[in-house]
C-alpha cells in the first residue's frame, strides 16, 4: 500500500521510518522547506513533490505538518481514493475538507522534538475515521505500527491532548525552572536527577495524589512564604510557585 | 558509634535501616506517636525514650521531625557530647540552639512519602556543620550511607530546596491534575505513562529547555485558548494552565 507525506519534521520522520518498516510503499512527499524535502525523500525513498495537485494515488497521505497547515493543506490537496489523514490530537477531524471522501486521524501521544526518531512501537496511537470502514483500516494500519491503538473521537482526543499538555509540557517546564534556578547559585542541575528520576517512577507505581509532598501538601505557610520571597527577584517564576502551591493546597 | 533518632515516619526509617547497616548502633528512639515508636524501636533495635531530657550520650541524635518542630525539640534536648543533627532543607542550621556544641544538617535530597524505606545510597545528601570538625564528621556518616555527598550552607541549601520543590512537588501535582482531568472523560490516565517516561528520560538526557513543546512555546494563541475555555469548569486547574502557558512563551 502506497503512502505520502506532507511535512518533513520529527513526527514526519518518526512516521516514516515506522510505516516502511511496516511495509508500506513511500510514494510523494511535499515540505515547504524543500531542502529539507528533499533530503528526506532521499532518506526514506520519497519522490519530492512540490505541488499538492499531484497528490493523487490509492491508500494514505499523512499530513504531518502544524496544526494551523492541516486545513489548507487537507484543501489544496487533490480529490482521490486516498485517505487524508492529520495527526494532531488539537485539531478536529472536520479540519480536513469534506470533499475527501476518507478522512482520518492517527494522533500519536509523544512528544516529537529530539532529533532522532522515535520507534512508535510503545506510543499510544488514537485513531479517529470519517466512517466506520475509514475507522478500521485506519486502525488497522496503526495496530502494525504500535502496540497501543485507541480509538476516540475528536472530542475526547482534545481531551487528551489538553492532559499531555499539562502533564509533558508543563512538567518539562517546571524542570527547566528549577534547573536555571538552580543555576543562579552555581549548582550543578546534577543534584536533582535522582529525585527527579523518583519523581515519575513513583508516579508511574503510585497514585500521584498519595505521593505528594512539600510544603504547600503540609500546608506550611512559613516555608511558602519564604519561598516567594526568595523568588521576588523572578516575578514568573514566583508566580507560577504561588499558583501551583494554591492548587496543591486546594486539592483532594 | 551510637545514635538516636526524634521522630518516626519515613524519613526515620529510612535513616535507621541506613545507619544501621553501616554500623552505627542504635540508642533511643522519641515519637510523639508512642506507638509507632514503640513498633520503630522495636524494628530497629532502639530503646524507646518517652523523656527527650535522657536523650544523654556521645554520637549522633537525628531530628527527623516536621520542620517546625526542630527548633522545640532541639531546645528540649540536654546539653550533651551528642552532635544534633536536622534534616531538612529548608530550615537554618541556628534552629537548632547554641546550647549544644555540635550542631548540623543532614538533608536528604528525596521526597519520603511511600512507606517501605528507601534506600539512600543513591540519593544527593547536603551536610552543614556549626564548625570545621563538625563539618568534617557529618560528611564522613553522610559518605558511609550514599555516593552522593555534598557541603552547602544554609543559605545555598534552602535554593536547592526551592529547586526542588519545583522539580518534584509541583510536577507530581501536575501530573495528578492531567490523570483527575482524563478520569473525568472516562479516559484511563494509563494511556499517559510513556509520554510521562519519555518526558522526565528525555529531560535527564536533554536540556528540558531543548525539548520544549507543546502549543505555548509554538505560541499557538487558537489551541490556548481552546484548552482554557475546556477548563472553564475547573478554575483552579485553569489557572494553572494559563500561568504555565505565559511562563513557557516568556521564557528563552
Amino acid at each position: 500500500m502506497q503512502y505520502s507525506i506532507v511535512g518533513s519534521g520529527n513526527l514526519a520522520h518518526s512516521l516514516a521510518k515506522a510505516l516502511n518498516s511496516s511495509g508500506y510503499t513511500p510514494k510523494f512527499i511535499h515540505s515547504r522547506n524543500e531542502k529539507n524535502g528533499r533530503t528526506f525523500a532521499k532518506r526514506f525513498g520519497f519522490t519530492f513533490e512540490n505541488d499538492l495537485k499531484n497528490f493523487d494515488h490509492k491508500g494514505f497521505i499523512f499530513l504531518a505538518v502544524n496544526d494551523d497547515q492541516i486545513k489548507a493543506v487537507a484543501g489544496k490537496l487533490p480529490k482521490s481514493e486516498a485517505m487524508i489523514c492529520h495527526s494532531s490530537g488539537s485539531v478536529s477531524i472536520s479540519a480536513i475538507s469534506v470533499k475527501h471522501k476518507r478522512r482520518a486521524v492517527l494522533y500519536p501521544l509523544q512528544s516529537f522534538k529530539t532529533k532522532k526518531t522515535i520507534s512508535l512501537r510503545k506510543v499510544p496511537i488514537c485513531v479517529e475515521g470519517s466512517d466506520g470502514n475509514t475507522t478500521a483500516e485506519i486502525n488497522q494500519l496503526a495496530n502494525k505500527l504500535s502496540d497501543s491503538v485507541y480509538q476516540f473521537n475528536s472530542k475526547i482526543r482534545k481531551q487528551i491532548h489538553l492532559s499531555a499538555v499539562i502533564a509533558n509540557n508543563f512538567s518539562n517546564h517546571l524542570l527547566k525552572l528549577s534547573f536555571d534556578h538552580l543555576e543562579k547559585f552555581d549548582v550543578d542541575p546534577d543534584i536533582l536527577y535522582p529525585l527527579i528520576r523518583s519523581t515519575y517512577r513513583n508516579a508511574l507505581k503510585h497514585d500521584p495524589a498519595v505521593l505528594q509532598t512539600g510544603p504547600a501538601k503540609r500546608k506550611d505557610q512559613q516555608v511558602i512564604d519564604e519561598h516567594l520571597r526568595m523568588l521576588k527577584k523572578n516575578r514568573s517564576l514566583q508566580k507560577v510557585y504561588e499558583v501551583l502551591s494554591k492548587s496543591i493546597s486546594n486539592s483532594k
